[in-house]
């Protein structure tokens, strides 16, 4: 159950990176969803490596192929299978890492825990693992599109370089404006600098995926262990490389004082409000009506191109050899993976709330 | 199941702050653990208020009374439940806020997704469902004793008072020897001083709990979406005013490279380990055999003593008069709910660790 | 978790027989249900041991005691615990029972999984238990009740003495009239009788329960491995005693042909409807609008008064000495327990159809 | 959630009969089980349409093609993906079952739930998905065999034909020896023969499918909602057609009393074992370390060659008109489809047990 997300719709994932395919199931999707194949490819041309010169050069050419679940272009309410087969792989090239732990990486673990790994690539434990979870998110967003849910995210930090405009203020359309996906123009241009200096350093960088889900009714998050927090969270840490999360105002309103971070209530149009929304939309656990935000930390990639010291299986010594085409930053490409992982979580608390 | 927390080893948690009593059902518990009611109570008074000046003043006298699932003073296997008797409440001191939506409370959102709430001292979404998970944590603390894992928690940072000493440095013998349970003495003296003078001024102020894990042994966690970190981080979140969660670097390494943050493998007296420890022992989501750490954001304390603007439920403006006895800081008292918190989410992965 | 039952609505249960108490938590439950404490109470009257001569004499004065969950008489979505007092217990009545397997109870199979047990009255094997589940089938019952569905089971056959009448022709309003709970007067005479002088012969005898579900609307159930046939079939294999289960013709149909089985569609007034309802209104694990009607096999209860031969833990040979105070036949107070884990098991999928 | 089945050891089935493909995920498959890929086609074959004269006389050739989890012929405890392609399937051949509700089937229900569905072949609710289950259940007995646990199933009763040997005193090795899988051979003819006869008739029939599992370990299966009778009925009854399900004696011992169903513990070479088996190797819902036996109830397969009425989707009388090619009786096909849920539903408990 380790590669299902979800109670009531629920995705699970399966794939190796340099296996025959990755893919999942869906099971409990709500019937008689329009299934618009070319979003789903546009989400999924968002995530490609390739796709820029800040990402990987590797060439994936990620295409979906849907088993079930779909009838004459709608979802019927049964588990939509679907799989992205993997290209033509040149297993060899792997060879040298078969018995190697490289740093910061998956290898060293999954071998403690399974006895066995699939070397190539990363194996399971690659980040080529979350084309699926592309595929599973934008069903879902056509889902809750239809009820009016948005789930934007953008790269609000990369490195040092910070966007200084709140997530309250960015105008949208500017995201898919540049390669760095951050809704700031002078900002991306130098996040981009940055992102292309450490490359050729042969380096890499982390940093901040910011995301806002708008028109989310009051009262989706089930308390005590299920609220809408914990699981954004869980969504969240399940993507590769991410090291931390907040909402609201998270982190940086750690200095501040409880009647600076309350959110007043009032009443506005005859509806009740709140004067600001410091708490990220949620209190208790429950979405309180007004914008749900939250950051996503992540850490640099494992992969450098730079000389590293590490042991193989057996202890010994090894000198790991530089090797290219990875990215420098992941997270211009991570940005539809957060969103995908928003809208999966998101859909127990609809199909809750819709029946 | 959404006061459920946990897969094999689970915990129940029911309650409301002026009902009849709080408790919960720990089910899946391994048998033959010697239940030591004394620890159980040491790490209740820990987390009872009117500990110290720097929490409300309010008494509980926390006593925890077991109905089942321990035969002569050892688990048996079976369902562990237990009530903490909620003292004599005079229900009436809340009936002013019957119809007010306390800023920044969840009396709005409960209102909104139930239609009904239990109005008095925060109903089912008070912090006083916490005793519980104390109770629960300390049954799984005596149990991950049995394998040798230590639990630590203790505030590291009060507003902006933060400590200096990184988590491996830290000697945990100090943690108990003040009030604010920061393990190094001058930078505590600081934090009590700031809170002390918050509570005149009739505010509040959130930080910073850290947490670390020793002796784990590598192979814990299960990816994709069940890693070690996304249930640490999922525990976390359901812990009353936490708005953010990293482990290892975290947000202190935003700025780093992945040269500056990948941790080299090396052979240690024959065995594998890591040079240094930058990735909290978790990589691709299962322990790695060294420390796991992680911090866990505590926002203020929403009840303040200040004057504030906000609306009933019929959306009339109402202003709230200051009433005492809350916590200006929660970090204190929090301390043990993390540290409970952390067992209980390990408690699975012991549990498929020792069948 | 395999002392919860259900994944949105659930039921998780405690306790021993001879414990300080038995009870459970009600998680999920719809906000706004009136809890009738008379029905209830009912309920567990009708469970009740020592309520005939043909039950145990055993008197247990069952009555509930909430603890949560419950506001100003209804219920506000939280969880619902409660406990039902185990009476002054005179432990001491076991000691002989300590080291010794009695035949076809659980003390072998719970020594072996457990290496410890609660010996006293079957400890949490004891079919105590099943009151506590009566509670949570009377919330149950009292909000399926505002969907208009009705849970009626009955006894319809003790050892071979078999009712004659079908499930679609019975009285409902005969079944409380007598002491075995049967609703074809005759034949309930004759099951009196039968166990009168078992009882006096120290025997026990099984036989079968009857339900039926009225007003079921079309639609509920979710194929494949969560069918409304499978959630009843799980529901009554936890029952105490239980070893078989059948829907529609079931056993009876063994020898009918397909065109013997199959129920014809047709049109009555506007609506489509079936013929016949042979299949007890299931089809691919979802309901069809009509009857839904099942059957559950009890074997007879394994303690009796006659001296059986058997072995302690040190596997030396001992012989079980005759006691009173059993059941002879279960099937009376087994009704309740029957419709009680029928209501718990449909509510998911209330849930699921009410939103 | 409903197409999964299983918490630790899962599996989780798509497709639909007329779909692109259909097969599943495996997930939590403990890693270095040995895939045997000619065990796993031999039970595909044993499933397989078109085997003998009393199946349908449809070819499907049925090869699985594993897509993850397998590295170097050995599973990773990574999800194993596999996936069956539907052959080249002839849709309009259905054009004429499009709005027409089929007596006994699940096109209602479908229809009623979802508001749309597949009508080719049943779709979702065809027994065709079964296919998925062998291959995962092949996969569990690959991984029980390292246990020592075999599972045998074989056709009891076909009709008012019946075994008149008891589960104990079969030769399993006769099971295969004969097209309807009974291990008593003039038994098997008159079964054969009268299937014969029904498929001249243009008619069908169900009957009965005992499963033995032996050198099952004491102490699987977990009180009180998850007994290993419980999980083994959950399964059963996921199976397409099934009605029925008892353990031990079940519904033959009906009329039996205590003293004559009670299984004596005695000592035999030094280990406690019983007597008799009565109890069909379970109590309190866990494995006594005796043979656990079950038996398994089909109605017959509601498509019939006989003329019937019934009604499309506009409620109007429709004339069903014969179609060829079902199966008279589906129980030799059921037989591996029992043994692999059987094996399915034992693999938790054996993660439960062997960590």
């Amino acid at each position: 159950m380790s590669n299902t997300f979800g109670k009531i719709f629920t995705f699970t994932s399966f794939g190796e990176s340099h296996g025959r395919a990755i893919g999942g199931i869906i099971d409990g999707c709500p019937p008689l969803v329009e299934i618009d194949e070319a979003f789903i490819q546009y989400e999924l041309d968002r995530r490609r490596p390739g796709q820029s010169d800040i990402t990987t050069p590797r060439r994936e050419d990620d295409r979906v192929e849907f088993l079930s679940g779909i009838f004459e272009g709608r979802t019927t309410g049964t588990p939509i299978a679907f799989v992205i087969w993997n290209g033509n792989q040149r297993s060899t090239d792997y060879d040298h890492l078969r018995e190697v732990y490289r740093p910061s990486h998956a290898d060293f673990t999954y071998q403690q825990k399974y006895g066995i790994r699939d070397h190539r690539g990363g194996g399971r434990s690659s980040a080529r693992e979350t084309a699926a979870r592309v595929v599973a998110g934008a069903i879902a967003k056509l889902a809750l599109r239809q009820a009016g849910i948005e789930i934007t995210a953008y790269t609000s930090q990369v490195g040092h370089i910070a966007m200084t405009l709140p997530a309250d203020r960015i105008d949208p359309s500017e995201i898919e404006k540049n390669i760095v996906r951050c809704p700031q123009p002078e900002i991306a241009e130098q996040m981009i600098d940055y992102i292309r200096q450490l490359k050729a350093e042969g380096d890499s960088i982390g940093g901040i995926v910011t995301c806002v889900v708008k028109h989310l009714p009051a009262g989706w998050g089930n308390p005590i262990f299920d609220k809408l927090s914990t699981r954004l969270a869980q969504a969240m840490f399940s993507i590769n490389a991410v090291h931390g999360f907040d909402y609201g105002m998270g982190w940086d309103g750690v200095a501040l004082k409880g009647s600076e971070q309350n959110d007043a209530f009032m009443t506005k149009e005859g509806k009740i409000t709140t004067a600001t929304n410091r708490s990220g939309g949620i209190q208790g656990g429950i979405s309180n009506g007004q914008d749900v935000y939250f950051r996503v930390l992540f850490k640099p990639v494992a992969t450098i191109a730079k000389c590293q010291h590490t042991v193989d299986v057996h202890g010994q010594e090894v000198l790991l050899e530089a090797h290219g085409r990875h990215d420098p930053c992941v997270l211009p490409r991570a940005v539809p993976v957060v969103e995908a992982m928003a809208a999966i979580a998101l859909m127990d608390f609809y199909m809750l709330a819709h029946g």
